[in-house]
C-alpha cells in the first residue's frame, strides 16, 4: 500500500488532524466565574481601552488561520474549498508542532480577489499573523500585497515565499558544497507561476545577477501579450537583452536549475548540458522534473527535489512555523524580505560544515533544531528592521 | 479582590484561555508523509468527489466558529470585536470542556448585515455548524434567519436561542415547584431585544397562552413607530387586545416574571402585587432588575438570577455544549424549534423530583450530567424530524 492510500485511511481513522485544547479550568462556580462571566467583563474593557492588549489578554498572540480558496492545493489544481482541509489542517498540526503555533484552518468559498481581501480584512482582528495558502496565480499577488498594505500584522502567502525562502537556504548551502559565489552563477527557473516568481526576486535579494525564467513555452520576455503583470515585471528585471528560446537553450551552461513547473519537462541532456558541479532542484510534485536518479545520472553535483523519498527535500515545511514563531514574538507588524532572508540564512546554517555533503544540504523537516533557528533568525530581524511592536533596536 | 480584577490578572497570565491541539504524529519522514504531503492528496481528491465526505476525513465534524461582530458584549454593549474575545474564548473553552465540541474564535470588524451573512456563507466548508454570539438586535435577527436559510448546516444565536431554551427550562421546573401549569400562566417578560423577543416566542411554543411582553416605556403594542419588525410580530401576536401600560401595570397578577432587561427596574411592590406563588427570573447582567433578596422578600416563590452567586442561575452554559454535541452528532442540517424544545425538556429533566426545591430548579452550569442530557435529547429530536444526515427515524 502507498503512501496516498494508507492515508486515505489513516485520515478516515483519524476524523481531524487538530482540536481544540482547553488551558484554564471551568470545573467549578469560582473558575466559571473567572475564566467566563461574570469576571471576564474586565479583560474585556481593558481590550476596548486599548486594542493592543488583545495581545496579552487573549490567544491572538499566537493564533494564525491558513486560509485557502482551494485554487491551487498540492500539485491538485483547482479542487474546492473543502476539498483543501486536509492540506490546510495538515499545515494547522505542523504549525504547532514545529513552531508552537496556534493554527486554524480556514477554506474559503469563494473565488473572487476582493471578496478574499474583504474577508481575511474583517476577521483579522482575531489573529496575530496570516498565512494564505494555496491560491492559484496571479490572483495570490494581488491579496497578498494588498492585504500587507491594508494590515498591521505579519501577512504571509507560504507558496511564494515559504518556498523561495527554503530554495535560496538549499542554493546557499549547494553552492557550498561545489564551491561556487552566488553573483557568478547563471540561475534557470522553470516555472513562472507563484512559486517561480517568488523564488526569482528572493534569489535576487541574495546576489543572483544572471537569472532566466521560463515558463511551458520558454524563455519568458516582456511585451509577450500572454504575461501576467507578476510575470512582465520579472521579465523586465532579468531579461533585459529579451532573450528567446526554450528551456533547453536556457539551460546550457548554467549552474543553477530550479524546477517548479511540470512532470518530465527536464531531459538528462539538458541537464548534460549544465555547467560543470550543476545544481538542480527538481521540486514538481509530486512527479518532478527529472527523477532523482536521473538527474544525478546525468552528472548534477547537487540534486533536491520536494519529495520525502530522497536526500536533500526541499520543504516549506521547514520555513512557516519558524517564520510565525519568530515573527509573533516579536509582535512585528509585517513579514519584510530582511526577515525572509534571515529565515533562509537560519535553515541554511543548520546545516554544520562537518555535516555539509552532495546529500545533506538541508536539515529534516522535522528537526526541531530547524525549526527555532528560524524562529530566532527572523525575530531577530523584525527587531533590527524596526517592525517589532514589542523590542526596539539598541 | 472581586471576580473582575482577579479575573484580569488570570487572563494575563493564561494568555489565551484555549490553543490548538495536535491529534496526529508528524515527528518523522514516515508519518509527515501520511499527515501532510504526498499522503494527503488522496483525502482530498475523496473530498473533491464527495464534499460530504469533508465531514468523516477532517475536523469538520466537530467544529463551530464562535462569531461576534462585538456589538452586544456581555451587557456591555458595543466595545468591538477584539475586546469581545475574552468572552467568546470562554465560550470555545466551555464548548469543549462541556461538549467535546472544536470551537474557534472569530471576531469580525464589521457592523454590516450583508457584510457578515456574507463573510460566513463564504467560511461555512470548514464548520460543522455556526455559533452567533453577542450580536446586537435587530441585527442578529436577520444575520441568523438568512444563514438558517442559506446554510445546510445548524446555525444558533445563542443569545436568543441558549438564552430561551435555558429559561423554559427553568420555568417548567419552577412551575412544578409551585403547582401551576403552563397553559394557565400569565406570563410578563421586560426586555424586547434579542433574548426576550426570543424567550417570548419559544414559551408560546410550550403553551404559553398569556403573556405580556415589555420595554423600557411599559407594555409593547402594535402600530407603535419605535418598534423594529421582530417586536411588532411579537406584539400583532401577544397583544391581541392593544393593550396599554406601564411594567408595574402588567405585573399586576402575573405568575411568572422574566427580566433580561435593565438594572433595578422592578421594586418589591411590584413583584408583591404579583400572584400567589410567584416566579421571578431577573437576569439582567451584572446588576438585576432586582436582588434576589428582595424578590424573595417581596414573597415571590422562586427566584433565579443570571448570576452564579445565588440559587438558580439561569445561564445559557447549560445549552450551547449540549446543544451543539448532539446536532454535529446527528450531522443536522439546521436547528429546529423541536431541538430547542428537546434541549429545554433535557435540561428540565436533569433535576430528580427528589432534588427539585425552590432553590433547584436548574442543574449547575458545571454538571456533565445536564450537557449529555441535552445532547441526546437534541441528537433524537433531529432524528425524529428527519434533519439528520447520518440517521434515518425508525
Amino acid at each position: 500500500m502507498n503512501y496516498r492510500e494508507q492515508s486515505l485511511i489513516k485520515h478516515g481513522e483519524w476524523k481531524g488532524k487538530i482540536e481544540t485544547k482547553v488551558r484554564v479550568p471551568v470545573d467549578s462556580r469560582e473558575s466559571l466565574s473567572l475564566a467566563y462571566t461574570p469576571g471576564v467583563a474586565e479583560p474585556c474593557m481593558a481590550i476596548h481601552a486599548d486594542v493592543e492588549k488583545s495581545f496579552e489578554l487573549t490567544r491572538r498572540w499566537n493564533t494564525v488561520p491558513v486560509i485557502t480558496d482551494g485554487t491551487a492545493v498540492l500539485g491538485l489544481g483547482d479542487i474546492g474549498p473543502e476539498a483543501g482541509m486536509p492540506v490546510m489542517e495538515g499545515k494547522c498540526a505542523l504549525f504547532k508542532a514545529f513552531g508552537g503555533v496556534d493554527a486554524y484552518p480556514i477554506c474559503l468559498r469563494t473565488k473572487d480577489t476582493d471578496e478574499i481581501i474583504n474577508v481575511i480584512k474583517v476577521m483579522a482582528g482575531s489573529f496575530g499573523g496570516i498565512n494564505l495558502e494555496d491560491i492559484s496565480a496571479p490572483r495570490c499577488f494581488e491579496i497578498e500585497t494588498r492585504l500587507k498594505k491594508e494590515l498591521d500584522i505579519p501577512v504571509f502567502h507560504d507558496d511564494q515565499h515559504g518556498t523561495a525562502i527554503v530554495t535560496a537556504a538549499g542554493l546557499l548551502n549547494a553552492l557550498k558544497v561545489v564551491g561556487k559565489k552566488i553573483e557568478n552563477i547563471k540561475v534557470v527557473i522553470n516555472g513562472a507561476g507563484a512559486a517561480g516568481i517568488s523564488i526569482g526576486k528572493f534569489l535576487l535579494s541574495f546576489g543572483v545577477t544572471d537569472l532566466t525564467m521560463c515558463d511551458r513555452f520558454g524563455i519568458i520576455c516582456e511585451g509577450d501579450p500572454q504575461l501576467n503583470p507578476a510575470q512582465a515585471e520579472i521579465s523586465r528585471i532579468t531579461n533585459k537583452s529579451h532573450k528567446k528560446g526554450l528551456l533547453a537553450d536556457a539551460m546550457k551552461g548554467a549552474d543553477v536549475f530550479v524546477g517548479v513547473s511540470a512532470p518530465n519537462c527536464v531531459s538528462k541532456d539538458m541537464v548534460r548540458s549544465m555547467a560543470k558541479g550543476a545544481i538542480v532542484f527538481t521540486c514538481a510534485n509530486p512527479v518532478p522534473e527529472i527523477p532523482y536518479e536521473d538527474a544525478k545520472a546525468a552528472g548534477a553535483a547537487v540534486v533536491g527535489t520536494g519529495s520525502s523519498q530522497f536526500p536533500n527535500q526541499i520543504n516549506n515545511v521547514l520555513v512557516f512555523p519558524g517564520l510565525f514563531r519568530g515573527a509573533l514574538d516579536a509582535r512585528a507588524t509585517t513579514v519584510n524580505t530582511e526577515m525572509m532572508r534571515a529565515a533562509s540564512l537560519g535553515i541554511a546554517g543548520c546545516v554544520t560544515e562537518k555535516e555539509l555533503s552532495p546529500e545533506y544540504i538541508l536539515p529534516y523537516a522535522y528537526d526541531k533544531r530547524a525549526h527555532d533557528c528560524v524562529a530566532d533568525a527572523v525575530k531577530r530581524a523584525a527587531i533590527e528592521t524596526g517592525v517589532s511592536k514589542l523590542y526596539k533596536k539598541v
